[in-house]
């Protein structure tokens, strides 16, 4: 366990925690599709930590991003090699402080990490359903998460929070039910995917199409799934996650090994930004699906919150909450402009809206790592009535 | 044919152009690689247009890009679509105005457009050497042109112009043939290439080695190549060669219908920069060879002009001749932060030396495409003694 964790006996952190899952939609009460059809049953796993007032006024929701999970803060197990993906930023007097509010996360509709999704055993047939699994939109992910909201009794949480394909859940959720939070923060994301992202998720879906193995999505029972085509996609996707100036100055030009050039085609992981990449490839395909990673691509790619709800002015301004709207200077997947144009539609409406551009050399990877920064106007803006 | 061209006919253009094949190399006498070992036979295809005088000095050298050939202006035929890549740049009145230089360009050593490659047969067996054709660098490339012009009695010549690769070309070609030409001119391209473009070069040589149609590179006599591999490459270089803004602009969002979305994750050309890619991806295989490919973008990634020839203000300082360096704000393979370094270096060795940094949208791409800003100073230039 590496010491910049906060270990699961540390007083900063939630500790041990354990997942849940309910089934929150059923076969006779599926939820309705964007797409059109209906999917049910919906079973969902969540992690939920600190202490939820019963009405859920003290509950802040994290949302995701594309590839991560209900695990957000603490540890499964004392042997974990690493706590959940958002622990730097919750936890006992970190940014979203768990001795004064709650925090629930759970995995997205689609997704492969509990709750229901391409890779989910069929109840009828026993096998996962894989392509023939609707398709799902951020809409329908969202009314899950309100869903669940509902079943453990919370109205109106303090908060929802996301960045990225998780910024985009809580635009929508602001957009859908807007009396259902108190506050909104949306980190390193947008209304819309711009056209260079759409761009990039193609190639990487094209990656997994490549794959012999991805068998048109019918690879389940296989002894070999698409892990080369999945493990190129995401590091496609990786390089969009830093910025020019992160990748230059962690990798620049090295080589992983001193001594002269090897001239050798297939050696891959000559330079060491190309053995950084293969890593994130090679253990992503551990932990993630392929027919999952084509749908919640193309979800976000369809994202576009002024075409479902109208103007943004108005789908925004219908939240009676407050906002924090962060970006990143370097991040070029959500361009700055981007936290921009929400903040002017949210000022246009009258809502209270804070704005920071951050200057942060991390790119878009940044809502994941620059802890201080972000807890400078996190925390704060959470203790605001 | 598109009207945004000169046709043959047209008094700016240098009308028809016969390639031309030369051996420069034999197998007993052969060239010398920078990678070890020798290669010979090598026969180069080259393009010369306009007169050039019998000691080269009003010839300027074209220096192409990774995918480009020795086609740089006028047409093969009259029922071409299009005529050489650089056209827009090359002809009478235009900014290297052909009534007063002589431009030559050739294909470059390890590509597949006529000059000695992976897909050229061997000699002794009649099949292309494919994955077995010697490792070849950039020195090797320029060491071929300069072999080229000292079979053509061309001493001096005027000038040694490129982009990209191409740039690479020119610099290399100062460092190591320094009194063989008046005057270098570097358009967005650098001394290396930085982590990002590293990056990009592995994923999209990985897309290739991912096509079982590959083979290890033995695909020449098969029925299938690995067309779907080298397309995936060439849609992910290509996003790197377009700027945020001008994909932003020229696709945005746009889908290409209009109505619903289809929810369909196999229609892979629904949005516009999708379908723009693809056809990219497409129309590229049928003109270039994966194991070519490879190659040249490993070459690029080992380029490093002050690891092979001493520091840059030493290495480009002992070339008596001028330079032009013209760099993008928005080229974000080759940054503006890189032509300022060549600029710095030669300004410390005392060089006469023009920068612009150009404020163009059109990223990378901005050498082929912005022909009134570059001629602005590119004409002045090569017009001074």
């Amino acid at each position: 366990m590496s010491s910049r964790f906060d270990p699961p006996d540390s007083p900063r952190s939630v500790g041990l925690v354990a997942p849940r899952d309910v089934r929150l939609f059923t076969a006779e009460e599926p939820l309705t599709l964007a797409s059109g059809g209906t999917l049910g049953p919906i079973d969902v796993r969540y992690e939920l930590v600190g202490e939820p007032r019963p009405d859920g006024s003290n509950v802040v929701y994290v949302c995701h991003a594309l590839t991560g999970d209900a695990h957000a803060a603490g540890w499964h197990s004392a042997d974990d090699r690493k706590p959940g993906w958002w622990d730097d930023f919750v936890g006992p007097g970190k940014a979203v402080d768990t001795t004064k509010y709650a925090v629930l996360c759970a995995n997205i509709l689609g997704g492969c990490q509990g709750t229901t999704g391409p890779a989910t055993p069929d109840e009828s047939t026993g096998k996962p359903s894989g392509p023939a699994f609707p398709f799902v939109t951020i809409a329908d992910i969202v009314r899950v998460h309100r869903r669940l909201c509902e079943r453990l009794g919370f109205g109106r949480v303090r908060c929802v929070v996301g960045g990225s394909l998780g910024g985009m859940q809580a635009l929508e959720w602001a957009a859908a039910f807007p009396e259902t939070a108190a506050s909104f923060v949306v980190m390193a994301s947008g209304p819309t995917l711009q056209a260079q992202g759409i761009a990039f998720n193609a190639v990487a879906r094209r990656a997994i199409f490549a794959d012999p193995r991805f068998r048109d999505g019918h690879y389940y029972a296989e002894a070999e799934k698409p892990d080369f085509g999945l493990a190129l996609a995401r590091m496609i996707a990786h390089i969009t996650y830093l910025s020019e100036e992160s990748i230059e100055q962690k990798f620049g030009r090295r080589r992983q090994e001193d001594g002269p050039r090897t001239f050798d085609l297939r050696r891959e992981t000559e330079f060491q930004i190309e053995s950084y990449l293969h890593y994130q490839g090679r253990t992503f395909v551990d932990r993630f699906d392929a027919n999952s990673y084509l749908l919640l691509t193309k979800a976000m790619d369809y994202f576009d919150l002024a075409e479902a709800h109208g103007p943004l002015d108005e789908c925004l301004g219908r939240a009676d909450a407050r906002f924090l709207i962060l970006s990143y200077t370097t991040d070029w997947l959500f361009p700055s402009s981007q936290g921009r144009e929400v903040t002017t539609a949210l000022l246009k409406a009258g809502r209270d809206v804070t704005f920071a551009d951050f200057d942060s050399p991390f790119g878009h990877d940044a809502f994941l790592i620059e802890k201080e920064q972000i807890s400078r106007v996190l925390t704060p803006f959470l203790a605001r009535v």
